[in-house]
């Protein structure tokens, strides 16, 4: 169970760093649930968790998982990554911890992102 | 709500690395639940928190909070932290992840503990 989740993991940031809504969405479970950041409404189900993801894909980004954060106990998971949003010629820096859930397939049945304003850092190039 | 939470935090490693089981008690809400790490029972109440304390406190210890990974969202945070323990000469060292969940007042209503023994380091002196 341990190295299906990794996968996904990995398979995530990389998702979301590169991929289209739809892949990212198909990463998770039918029913799962989206709360990011943790404190603003759930989003339930592939159709709200899309919307999340359109978002931030038709931005210029990039995304790096920090594998030595990887923790996994049953099935839980929580790590850290960064993603780096590049909006005109600003680029926005979050490292947050997801904290997420999976099913016996791997697949994410919820996941809750930790972060705040304060952790967002603004370069300009 | 966020210094309450950092406070909290910062006084929980600081006591499971130092203080008594009844130190580390006193941060949590009376009903707070602990499953450390997620996957086991969860255990409800001071009580069976302090039980679970008590397992730690007689070992000697040391914890290193990561104050660059402290993330925190609505009233929930996450934070990596370091406790060795030495148990006959040999050096049990291990950064999990906790998630929190807290009350108005910065007490711990939840903690989840991410980790596994793939995460624990052994050393020997």
């Amino acid at each position: 169970m341990g190295s299906k989740i990794r996968t996904t993991i990995e398979r995530y940031v990389e998702l979301v760093g590169a991929g289209s809504a739809d892949d990212v969405v198909s990463l998770y479970a039918a029913d799962a649930t989206v709360e990011d950041p943790v404190g603003t409404p759930v989003r339930k189900g592939h159709d709200a968790i899309r919307e999340f993801y359109e978002l931030l894909v038709p931005l210029e980004r990039e995304t790096t998982l920090h594998p030595e954060t990887v923790r996994i106990a049953g099935n839980s998971a929580a790590f850290m990554f960064t993603v780096v949003t590049t909006v005109n010629d600003q680029r926005f820096v979050l490292t947050p911890i997801d904290v997420m859930e999976f099913d016996d397939d791997g697949k994410i049945t919820g996941m809750r992102a930790l972060w705040s304003q304060d952790d967002m850092r603004v370069d300009t190039e």
